[in-house]
């Protein structure tokens, strides 16, 4: 089993520590375990002396409406970090058909193999450019290609992973990725015709970088804790984040994000929309398009009783006070 | 055994995390264990230099004299959520009549299966109206049908989990649950010619719409950790609702009491007395009614033995100085 | 095992946790476990360049001249709690002529068979007079008839463990044990023509009570966390309680102590000199007087390193400072 | 198994707690344990909007050029303490071997049978005096003899573990380490014609008494949590340390560095360079030379790419800022 997911109960990172390649957090899996107890930290005002009995999941994203605020992240290579048991194209097919048949987005991963992208963008094309490639952040060839490809395919949002920038062994095999100084990045969005999504967003710093130089929305995320051990969670960067970029640009907030009340306390920190990763590829793996459907209808399910029991009407108005903040003796 | 109770050597909702149905706390169980993991922080002053040798652990309860500050909580379908041993009919009479007997009061739980109010009211008739039932937040019809129900079983005081309002899935079988605003929780109380708890209040507002309202009591609950994952423990909260409406209305503490400390703790923090959910049940199940009588001379013996060494002569007046408050170094 | 001290690698109360009898702390042992973390939690300045290199463990205590501030806390009942190897006798003539055969003084608890106390008496009886009873807080005939027995035997000094004043049980077979308020404490020290010692202090009030009522010393303990669950550890309240009676009385400190470094803390935090209990019974069990003086030999060569890496001279005089107090960033 | 070194997945002193002899730390372990748990709590600030893709790691320490800021840390009878399988010669030349390879400097202990630092002495010897000796606090004619044949080797630089003057044992068998107090340790430094370190300091008070003494470089260490149960973790005392003397003398860290973002944490909070001990033993026993070189080349790439993945250009110039501090709501 070793190297490969063993679906525990609760995703956290403790049983997979370490494994990169595989699906655990780099090292000791500190940032992957920090985006979970970040999360499992915020806890929840329950309210129930209200009218808020059939509240409403659904947000505007990029020009379209979901059903819930929640999207399928990138996660490419599945197909061999899970054990093989399906196909790449399989895989991607699964969860983009998934959240496509559910009412929501599901995104595509990149990396070294071709044939990951390359499911990706054909699946993309399956479904009428409904779903969002991610590009790691190569030199310009090798991005402006597969940004070209990505345009092909009918996508009209597209992001980049800024966070792969630290793979140096890409650097290695003549492939190299790289950060991107604030001028490089404008110019690379202002190239790209799509809506532009900037994920790996830690600070508030960057998040402002990332605004003015044009993006339409970040993703709060340290890689699923799979780049630099030791970063925090992303539920206790994302408040900063929002009080510096909040109605600017879009907020997506990714890490550790698990159930129902998980996506509202995301929300209630600043996010507009989550991401989740790692289960998402459990559902496909385990059950594919049709798996992945009932886990986003167990999320809706759960994140319904989470709006009820704190009074919220609307995920795409979510009030900060939902989160319970300790009462001090005076 | 999985789904059912474990009987834990401390009932604490590690081992039946997400085992709802079951007797666990929802999700990842955060909820519950909050309420265990709350009162642990909660540390006794020691003190011996005193006269309290025999201390009074008796209290008036909704016009009755009760023989310790303790109450069973409300919990339906033990039957078959403990695993089959005995019906529902002899587990509520064990529980009321075990209660009865040690001078205490036993509250009856609501639920889908008929059986679980009817074997609950039909206990309070055999027991003289000595037992309060709890009704769901159904609405009116199905409400009041059980509230008359309910008196004509001789009940003179009852109660509405409020916290249940978040069970989705009883919207979707055509028995909508829901949250009560203040107008028709004002409503509801001024129907009831009983006297009216309402449980799982988990915050000074709604203690005090609760209060306004004209509610008897409130309960400080999170439903046993049963309803919204990642609620803080209710003895967290507890302190913040007493300053809001103690000595306007009665408070009832209820999560995760499993000691006679932990209901002198309780109390301290500002609770007329508490209730305890699972370790009754495991009593009823162990040793009917004869089990639930031992358990409460057990939290009374405990609760004698805890009031002496903090010199608290009375229940009924339980100083906030029995908890201890560490020394900041100057 | 279970019931019997397991012989853990570290004395911490989880392995026994409930375990009363048997040598455990009561109910969920958070009493004995907190004595260890609260030790634990106190951490040490390492100094090496200075000029103690052969510090003196010596103190003064009672008029004596102990070879380390160590003393065995009373513990009755251990032939039967550890799991009747050896005779009560047997036990307690290891312990008291460990001690005095290493230079220190071991002490002789009390309970309901009468062999406990008769076993320690004729203990200290035959090593002259070297070690010291303590008694049950009983009411007066029994509590006089006993230190009239303790004087028999030779004792100089004699202590009340005053904390055993919640076993309500003892109270059920006619032998109550009781709280003494002030004036009473006053009057008992009065007819006692030796020195007395007040053990289970947990608060800086009741030491000064006790400082008042003219006890000779106190003994900050909450006996060894097998009275009242979720009392704080005895290191937490050591420093408030010795600065209320620092000077005035002896101050002694139990619970939770294992290696010469918790000596030193202790030490460090405020006391005259401390009492070990469980280890002792275990050295005890194990290799009676050798074992028990063995023992005594060991934490002595860990407080003398302690000393010489912490540059502490004597451990009559041990300075707050060698306990760490974080950095703050300015 | 049980006194050797078990080859955890993450080298943190949980598994050989108290193993001293062996590879442990002393007593509980806790102060082994709080060097990596206090590295484990500094966590870092991902920035990938920069210019930085290929940073320098390079640093220059005691007129050398080395290739990372890492040194083996000085550490004897690895041949016993590790079950034998090599013997100290091999050990200490490969650990030597390795580093002089991979660019950067070994150690070498010291220790009561002679062969530890004959065999350290001879492989100095052999690379031409790349390698430090560390000598134990002995009495003047041990110290200036063991000084004598470190220079006679070749050695240019030469330290003193002076944490080892606990090792209360060794004065028992006529070889007595000891403490030295400022004078003393100002007049060592005066008779040695090397590069003088001083290892062991844990407070800016002695980081201070040894740049006054005229040392060229301090080792903030704690003797990895081998010689003073409870001490703190090593990058807890390190900011205060470099506040005291940073710029003054050289600052090296060791304590609890496992990874190359455990060495960018260090440096960020004012460390100069650092050690590491087990983690090279475990790499010497596996796989000699060869294996201390993959060790080394391991935290390079993991230095390198947590570098990029926070924006900083050299190991010589670590900016504070790159440590995540919390934003506190206002």
């Amino acid at each position: 089993m070793k190297g490969y997911c063993r679906v525990c109960p609760v995703c956290d990172g403790r049983a997979c520590a370490g494994e990169v390649p595989g699906m655990g957090g780099i090292g000791t899996g500190s940032a992957f375990m920090n985006n979970l107890s970040a999360l499992a930290s915020v806890r929840l005002n329950m309210k129930t002396l209200h009218t808020i009995a059939v509240p409403d999941t659904g947000i505007d994203l990029f020009g379209r409406r979901l059903s819930l605020p929640v999207l399928a992240a990138p996660i490419g290579g599945v197909s061999f970090n899970m054990g093989g048991k399906i196909s790449e194209e399989q895989y991607i097919q699964a969860v983009l058909g998934g959240c496509a048949a559910a009412g929501t987005l599901g995104c595509v991963g990149d990396g070294v193999p071709e044939f990951i992208h390359q499911a990706g963008y054909e699946a993309i094309r399956d479904l009428g450019g409904v779903g969002i490639p991610f590009i790691k952040p190569w030199e310009d060839a090798e991005l402006f290609a597969k940004l070209d490809k990505a345009k092909d395919a009918g996508a009209t949002v597209v992001g980049m992973d800024i966070d792969a920038a630290g793979l140096v062994t890409l650097r290695l095999m003549g492939r190299p990725v790289s950060p991107k100084p604030p001028e490089k990045l404008r110019e690379i969005i202002e190239k790209i015709p799509m809506k532009f999504i900037l994920k790996g967003i830690m600070s508030p710093e960057e998040a402002l970088i990332a605004a003015d130089a044009g993006a339409d929305a970040v993703v709060v995320s340290n890689h699923g804790g799979r780049v630099l051990d030791h970063t925090p969670g992303t539920a206790e960067v994302l408040s900063a984040v929002a009080r510096a970029v909040k109605g600017k640009i879009t907020i997506i907030a990714d890490g550790g994000v698990r159930t129902g009340a998980d996506v509202l306390k995301m929300l209630a920190l600043g996010a507009d929309a989550v991401m989740i990763g790692r289960p998402f590829s459990v559902a496909a793996i385990g059950g594919l398009q049709e798996g992945v459907v009932k886990y986003i209808e167990q999320i809706q399910s759960e994140l319904v009783s989470a709006m009820v029991l704190t009074g919220t009407a609307s995920a795409a108005a979510v009030e900060r006070s939902v989160i319970y903040e300790p009462f001090r003796e005076g």
